[in-house]
């Protein structure tokens, strides 16, 4: 195989085979290939796209290139959701012990927050104790018997996909919707799921902000897992504002917590629902959506869900009694309220000037060596629409200093706009499956 | 400077500033850019293209990150003439002393052939002793004293070129104008010219065989010469067939030879007699086409141009009595006749064809580091429209042993067509400057 050749063929708008795809990748993380050639593929890949074969066959790839979550003849259907990075976005701490509850296990691996996004392992982090490097065969045995895992990329998973993506990020090649749906479905199918829910948040605090693209992402992510027998759905989902109230690590635990006792923001458990009904769908639990989300709302009201988040923290190392007692948490020490300084409506609350607003109060990541201190946040309780008057509490900011807190309000003074109306896309506006899309709200 | 925002923005189709190209390419050269983020940026290039300031900045910095031949505050012209690759094109050998034989000084430097295309230097070489390997002062002292060198590339002369271009070479990226452009013209400018002939070859030999693209090619080279000062103009001229009769190293030598002495064959006089007038108008010394042909013939006539190659030859190590001693040069021990099997009209006679078997002899390079042997090749008399009649001779073959003679005789099988009618291309079909494009023959 001569890589120059495919380079040109890609470059010329021709697809390669699938064995070759297999064949490249392999030899690439043998080290066979050099860096400079795969760049150059990257660049022809983001130029000319990947046809559905080519793109099974490089996710296929990747995905074999190192261990997987085996759970050999076991027969519970085996369902993860991801979402492509929000802020405010705590729905898998709420949605993984519910739909846990449910018959459904749920092998979950998460990333870490970087940029204006937050992670969830962050999140899960906040709490105490609470471990999220298990080993495969921990994870493994811990799904089998609880239903339920929360844990970091090993590096034994997808290796070639760490090494592409790494030389991605160096080269100007992150941007391109065959790679990045690659790249995402290679690390879920490593969890040996039966199905999958996408959450593709749309609007300006989204990674792609076009709601076309946005399809077009949904559509090759759910054609990938497809084609490897993973049943897979995408429901678009706002990102033109944060979700929820709490925005910070510790903050978000809290209210991932009160949502599991029945008292979240309304609109973090709009989504919740809406992802977590699709995820007893696609694992074939349930087939009418009003019987799932009934089932879902008696894990909340049984107390069953907080007490399955209680045993997962506890089987992960963390304090279980955290589900009660939040003073278990970091609590930052300066608290201060943020007022708006007219009447008006709160035309929008920007949510990557939030999530960067983050970042400076220390509760953020702008380079993966960050560390993070899960104590400081926001609790912004203005949502786009709401009217309001001068002096009204738009927001609390938590933070480790004055300065900090300084910085911060000035933050939500550009990232908090008053105006004379909003127009706030609807929280869930669109479900994409194989077979098309269905418009749910717009 | 952040490489991947450039990466990203060139990926995007915005433009980079110059300076940004100045200072890409000297870091390139001190190793502190990657291959893998130039490989990147350079079919980014492909895809998107470069704009005429881009271009300019690219082929200054490219220039500058070497010697130049420098020749102070000498006034004399100094023109080159740059073709894009043929087979049979020996027209260099043949202007260089006719040029250099009117006032107009000739620094020629020169590669070797690759692939279907010959080259200058191993032309030259084919004459026993004949030295292209100077050092820039020895190209320098040999100009102004003899007003003609023919050299090779010296590792002094734009590095940075030579880096890129090896980078590309295994990347899929040496198929970009721009790219292709910036790298002959910074070769180009290296020789501190004050003009330039371009040699655009057109049709099925041809390094580019759409006519439209030949001419953007032209344009793009003539806009980086003009900018830096170099008046700079193309011809196209036809590459459907070989050019001449002579294809192989030191065949091709007896036939420049033979067309200093007045006695070539039409096309070749024709083309180079067309080539070597653009060169005395772009050095100034003439403006007249007319006047300039009359005074180059007087190069012919008087044997001035053909004492002037001799002159070369020795000053260069090589025994100038070859000019009239064919058989300093070496000799095939084998040849043999190729013959019409039928009658009708030669259609085609094919350049790559040609130019393959050349390499099957043993005359051409597959790859760089092979090694040629510059005896053999073909006579190919033969002339698309000419009319033949079965066992007329159509070509003669020198190789080096009967199997060898029994392949070429299946090449030229291939390469040579007999038909019923031919439609060659015309010999010089149009000149590019930079004010537009005149056709001359169509």
């Amino acid at each position: 195989m001569l890589i120059p050749r495919l380079i040109e063929r890609k470059r010329d708008g021709l697809a390669l085979t699938g064995d070759e795809w297999r064949t490249l990748i392999k030899a690439y993380v043998a080290e066979q290939v050099p860096d400079y050639q795969m760049s150059a593929l990257a660049m022809a890949v983001v130029w000319r796209g990947l046809e559905p074969g080519e793109l099974a066959a490089l996710t296929d790839a990747m995905l074999h290139s190192g261990a997987t979550l085996d759970f050999g003849g076991w027969t519970t259907p085996r369902v993860d959701k991801h979402s492509i990075g929000g802020v405010g976005d705590k729905t898998s701490l709420l949605l993984a012990p519910m739909v846990a509850c449910c018959g459904v296990a749920v092998p979950m691996i998460s990333g870490r927050g970087l940029g204006h996004t937050g992670g969830t392992l962050d999140k899960l982090e906040a709490i105490p104790g609470f471990n999220t490097r298990l080993s495969l065969d921990e994870a493994i045995a811990q799904v089998k018997q609880l239903g339920l895992v929360m844990l970091g990329q090993t590096p034994e998973i997808c290796p070639a996909d760490k090494k592409l993506y790494s030389l991605r990020d160096v080269t100007g090649t992150v941007e391109s919707i065959p790679l990045i749906s690659a790249s995402i479905m290679s690390k879920k199918l490593a969890e040996g799921l039966t199905g999958l829910v996408l959450d593709i948040k749309t609007g300006s605090g989204a990674f792609i902000t076009d709601p076309a693209q946005s399809q077009v992402l949904a559509k090759t992510m759910i054609g990938i897992g497809e084609a490897s027998g993973c049943k897979t759905v995408a429901l678009l989902t706002a990102m033109d504002r944060p979700l929820g109230v709490a925005c910070g690590n510790a903050l978000e635990v809290i209210e991932s917590l009160e949502g599991l006792q029945g008292r979240g923001p309304a609109d973090l458990i709009e989504v919740t629902y809406a992802l977590a009904v699709e995820m007893l769908i696609v694992a074939g639990v349930e087939t009418d959506r009003g019987a799932a989300r009934r089932r879902l709302e008696e894990t909340i009201t049984s107390g069953k869900a907080l007490q399955m988040f209680a045993r997962m923290t506890e089987a992960q190392g963390g304090d279980p009694r955290v589900v009660s007692d939040y003073s278990l948490l970091a609590t930052a020490p300066v608290k201060r309220e943020f007022r708006s300084v007219q009447d008006g409506v709160v035309s929008e609350v920007r949510p990557r000037k939030i999530g960067h607003a983050i970042i400076a109060l220390g509760g953020g990541r702008s380079k993966t060596e960050d560390t993070i201190d899960p104590s400081v946040g926001f609790l912004i309780s203005a949502k786009p629409g709401d009217r309001v008057r001068r002096g009204d509490v738009l927001a609390v900011i938590h933070a480790r200093t004055e300065a900090d807190a300084e910085r911060a309000n000035t933050a939500l003074d550009e990232a908090i706009v008053i105006g004379r109306s909003a127009a706030p896309l609807p929280l869930v506006s669109h479900r994409v499956t194989a077979q098309g899309v269905t418009t749910l709200s717009s």
